[in-house]
């Protein structure tokens, strides 16, 4: 083959999307690694530990007990029922197995989410700073995303006057993501009611609950039955790799999410579903001790912050993330500031940049590593500072 | 939640889909089945057999090392470089890994492809009958499906006249599929060859080669450099609970397609790759001992399709499928059909109507079965053609 590319017509779709810089940066510290520098880890958004032993050996079994044909293609009824029972234990909800749908991941839960909804031109509201991943999700499904902003002044929270001004009649959805990736805030419950009654529909990304700190949040479908919720085994559980998700939603949305699931994915794979019970069975019910864990690498990051004088943006109160303003705002290139703290200190952390345009003049740091680790890798970044800004 | 249903808007996506009757079918089949009939599978588009040891094995020596954390979006390189050198040696192609973006499943593959080329209101060229998904993920990225009938006397080959006077300047790509699902149909490399001249993008969905029966395709990367080629583990490697892909494409395409798979899915499982690994050095090169079972099962569903005067259409040289014409058209109800030949005969066969409109009046008989079951299923239906048709 010869590929012929100056012939080759991308969509603008793909000729359009943001690169992410948090993978350059991970791939430079891994070359960097491989050369045997000494990297700190504080820009990926997984956990750091294992998946736990009975998943893997729930897959395992599943795996030997040669289940490895399709799956229906709205999930294995005994993952989907788990579910909806685990989050019906949890916010006190009346799910039953037709109100979930098994997805390879989290995120093709969300496109499925955005596709059953938004018709081509439709906006779909999120906040700024945002996931970097939700406008490409939006564009992918033919909708255009609107940014309200959200401050750290106000930890973040969503001004609902703010927020309601953003709506149109083109408004589709309105996406929310609490505990929040970058800033690690969480929604106030009277915020997110308000929210959620605001009219349009309500996809709630709540990947990150159960990794909070002195705080618990509600679902979405604690105060709207209009509402999808997105979430997934990848944080709480640390199966960032086995890629799956789910969302819960109104059965109607459901079955119109599994036809198009039949029709894009066909169904996830079944013997990580079985893996998925055992997480639902074996580690959520120990989420306390889990966040507990965080909880003392929260605490360790932001008295080092502190010290060296980059307190964390808001009151981060969930995921693992803490977002800093970086002192004069880096000239607004805050990949270039990423790369030259990877470059000069070996710690790699996430420019602000990848989370909209609130988030430039920012880096995102995560704590899911160890004490030890966090301790190294902010010493080396206040050694930066001192120096640098 | 009290799911408020009358107040959701599906969007024209979601509410458009045409649900897949063969789903259907298996539905009842297997409830059937739970009420304790004797059903004979004919319906079902995967390998009756096993994953093979050595990829399970993989798989689980994965899971056991704790490769549970993503995977670089691309894939992994070991997966990516073996892909590559294995389509090297069937096609004598010169790929490397970054010609080759692993996705779950084929079905993610097409989608990235077509959202990597398709605009809001392209259209796409596809064959009719057709795979049942393609007018589904053509639509999800945006595009229109336009459709080129090809006939059983035609043994199902693309009539290049025809298929040039479906193109206009809209025309985003072509998708073929060879061996074809529905028909088993296998293009002759010298009209592989024209359509890969045609001008636009061919999107070449290789997901049965190895599955071919006196025959052997050669790749749409043989023919152009301007191809995407979808393929996967499912079918050859019986995988499909795997949910295991690739595309391959020149690297530009790649670079795009790995930024979107970046965006909508992160990644592909990483333990399911150190699988299929595991598929590409142990499980392909032994294809023509596999394609050998087919064949025989093949010739058995022939033999049998004939002698109760229900010949396959064309010639069924690939894939597992044989298309059959039902005497007298069913009324054009192909789907209230087979829910009858189900009822009464206990064989679940996939009504033509889930291939396009030139699948109505048709049945689709899977051979991914024992010749026992085979010669039973067809016995059955030769039975209720006799006192039906």
């Amino acid at each position: 083959m010869e590929p012929d590319a100056n012939t080759l017509n991308l969509s603008r779709l793909a000729g359009g999307l943001a690169p992410f810089y948090v993978m350059e940066v991970l791939e430079r510290a891994m070359s960097m690694e491989r050369e045997g520098a000494d990297i700190i880890h504080l820009e990926v958004g997984e956990p750091d530990s294992p998946t736990a032993p009975e998943v893997c050996g729930a897959a395992i079994d599943s795996i030997r007990r040669g289940e490895t044909l399709y799956s229906p293609s709205p999930g294995i009824e005994p993952l989907r029922a788990a579910v909806a029972e685990s989050a019906n234990l949890r916010y006190g909800l009346n799910l039953t197995a037709e109100n979930i749908l098994i997805t390879s991941g989290s995120s093709p839960a969300l496109l499925l989410a955005m596709m059953c909804v938004v018709n081509p031109g439709d906006e779909v509201v999120i906040t700024s700073p945002h996931y970097a991943c939700y406008p490409g999700i939006i564009k992918a499904a033919g909708g255009n995303p609107v940014t309200v902003p959200v401050y750290a002044e106000e930890d973040y929270q969503i001004d609902i006057g703010r927020m309601r001004r953003a709506l149109t009649p083109n408004t589709a959805a309105i996406i929310i993501n609490s505990p929040a990736n970058p800033t690690g805030a969480v929604l106030d419950d009277k915020t997110l009611e308000a929210v959620c009654s605001l009219g349009p529909l309500v996809v709630s990304d709540e990947i990150y609950h159960g990794l909070e700190y002195g705080v618990e949040s509600r679902s979405a479908l604690n105060h709207t039955g209009r509402a999808i919720v997105v979430n997934g085994f990848s944080k709480l559980c640390s199966m960032t790799g086995w890629r799956l998700g789910y969302m819960a939603a109104p059965r109607e949305l459901i079955r119109a999410a599994r036809k198009l699931q039949q029709n894009l994915f066909i169904s996830p794979n079944t013997f990580v579903q079985h893996g998925g019970v055992a997480a639902v069975r074996s580690v959520v019910p120990r989420s306390r001790e889990i966040a507990a864990v965080f909880s003392e690498r929260r605490d360790a990051m932001e008295r080092d912050l502190r010290r060296i004088g980059l307190p964390p943006c808001g009151q981060p109160r969930g995921a693992f993330y803490m977002f800093v303003r970086i002192p004069g705002g880096a000239g607004g290139d805050s990949r270039a500031l990423a790369f030259d703290i990877l470059e000069q200190t070996g710690v790699a952390v996430t420019p602000g940049a990848d989370f909209g345009s609130e988030g430039e003049g920012h880096l995102r740091l995560s704590y899911a590593n160890s004490v030890a680790n966090i301790r190294e890798g902010v010493g080396r970044l206040g050694r930066y500072m001192e120096s640098h800004c």
